[in-house]
């Protein structure tokens, strides 16, 4: 038997820690790119799923050059890493505007509104040069202008037009709707409506604008682009955690389980054969509260480790319980026949942006770590 | 009308920013000293809940010595901070006994460990000088030996003291079914029954060993300790959360509304008043995932300023949902009208301790940071 070169890595691991299967993220970047390529849209992922430079250059290697963040500082971090197109996908902070000003010299900044009073400042000349996205909310009911009120989108695309030394790019919104589905043909339905609601919203807003004056859409969900056979009428797609996926990701149906890029290494601190379970050092501060519905709330699940990187996936070994520091793993019997005291397991996390927020590096597979911000 | 000081010193903030009223975390201290003091115990405060050598001030104020934290890593950082006296309230992590060897140098060090596999590495000298607890699960089935495992908790004890160097200081227990209560009545009823447990457990060690040998009894939950009568048996607490409190705890019925000392102050990025509906830039990372039931999961509630330090709880203006950097609040008719965009809202949050440990300082509401880990 050849030395495992993930085992070799995960033995130097002591606390817990943040892997990442790099094959796997190239190969899901590789599948998007080429949904991206076949519908000729933009691709301008989101970056706040991994926040790091370093899985960023899985982007610039494939000559992408614009992405999405999901916060001003965010947006600064990744300008210092060279990213000089930055679309900051939530509704613009007026706290922030010093910092957003500060932050396009050195890249170019698009923000988002869904109301007259974002728009203020744009219109006292606080931003210069900025790119402007009215927001628009196809049903989520989270931020952005509803879809069908016409009146208010008219009325916000006519003061961005007005506002000196700013462009109004477009209408963006994120199908948000499409997590709460139970798996592929809901997510299809929800992007579809989508859809059909933005060429609304974008015909509604044409119709107040001289002819010809462009308008893109951009739309942006991992379970839509994963699963969209379509983007009629789209310029632009931001999806994020399709780099790493996760086990809600999985339980839509927008990956499979070897698609699961990114893991908790975590030692195992106690072993209770008598009840049928292990103790990890794996709690909240480290995969997040994030859970999934599997007959009772799980927070993630073992995965096995393979020669070179994440293996089987083991819905059968769930994290059933989670405090700050403790996770507890219902362990089948192979699992817990096999792992010792002092052991390291593989915990595949239910929402990977959460989990990848609460750490500061990434460990590859092959013992490389990755920076995060 | 004079001006806040509250008010000013939210009117600084531009990002999700988590807020400590002092004045009422040193009552909440004050309350849990005396308490301590009338049950004649030890109080090693838990320092999970703030992870701050600046919060520790208070407690250090007040004569406390001794502390417990929940990671090697926590006690370095407060053993540098002049901390000389740590419980580690995790089992032993057999990855990280260099590291709490060298921890060992700056302070006395105290471990739990629930199995022989960990008793191993102190058998062969690896922690000289640590004083070692049993931890013992009294029903709440996460870590510990069970406590009517007569056989195993003698086999442990005799295995401890039969190491060189290092000491049986006693048996140690978090009684945290208390928190899966549906109140005071139920939470006493838990701290009565995890007592019991311990005077067994502590009886059947003491017949197995030299007559007169030393055994303590630690235990150490919030709400227990906050809302227990007698603390029968009992040498030491452990109680960290009340400190802070939260949303949790209320429930629980272990604090009052005017005993919450930490809140997310958080800026307003969108407002719909046709659904009732704020939103502000304060998500999962920023409040972490904690939920708590009132009709379906909510995620904190809007709490007032007050003019120096936090005022009115608004359990009617809950979160209702939270994404990573959103969070939506269902805004009762006077809240809705007098928020505007680019307002700062606090936020109350569910768990405390999850909240603290995703910022990297507090803000008093006099305008001073105080540090973390």
């Amino acid at each position: 038997m050849t030395t495992s070169q993930t085992r070799e890595t995960l033995e130097r691991i002591s606390v817990p820690t943040l892997v990442v299967d790099v094959r796997r993220a190239e190969s899901n970047l590789e599948r998007m790119l080429a949904r991206a390529d076949g519908w000729g849209v933009r691709f301008r992922p989101h970056f706040k799923t991994h926040q790091s430079a370093d899985v960023a250059r899985l982007f610039s290697g494939r000559g992408i050059t614009a992405c999405t963040v999901s916060s001003v500082r965010m947006g600064s971090y990744f300008a210092k890493h060279g990213w000089d197109d930055l679309t900051i996908a939530v509704p613009l902070n007026l706290r922030e505007v010093a910092e957003l000003r500060a932050l396009s010299s050195l890249a170019r900044v698009s923000v988002l509104v869904d109301s007259s009073a974002a728009v203020a400042p744009l219109a006292a000349g606080e931003l210069p040069g900025a790119s402007v996205w009215i927001e628009v909310d196809c049903g989520y009911s989270r931020t952005g202008v509803r879809w069908d009120d016409g009146e208010a989108l008219v009325e916000l695309a006519r003061a961005v037009d007005a506002a000196d030394d700013v462009t109004l790019a477009g209408i963006l919104t994120h199908a948000g709707r499409s997590y709460a589905t139970s798996g592929a043909e809901e997510v299809l339905r929800v992007h579809e409506e989508s859809l059909a609601h933005m060429a609304h919203a974008k015909s509604v807003i044409a119709s107040a604008r001289p002819a010809g004056a462009p308008l893109e859409v951009s739309v942006g969900d991992t379970p839509t682009a994963s699963l969209a056979e379509m983007m009629d009428g789209v310029d632009e797609i931001r999806p994020g955690n399709f780099i790493f996926y996760d086990l809600m990701q999985l339980d839509l149906g927008s990956c499979s389980e070897s698609d699961l890029a990114v893991a908790v290494a975590c030692p195992v601190i106690g072993r209770y054969p008598e009840r049928g379970e292990i103790v990890v050092y794996g709690g909240a501060v480290h995969l997040s509260s994030a859970s999934r519905e599997d007959g009772g709330p799980t927070f993630g699940c073992v995965v096995e480790p393979a020669h070179e990187g994440l293996g089987e996936l083991r819905l059968d070994a769930p994290v059933v319980r989670l405090t700050q520091e403790h996770g507890v793993i219902r362990a089948p019997s192979d699992v817990m026949e096999r792992v010792s005291i002092g052991d390291v397991l593989l915990v595949s996390p239910v929402h990977s942006c959460l989990t990848a927020a609460v750490h500061d590096h990434y460990l590859t597979l092959d013992a490389r770590r990755l920076g995060k911000m």
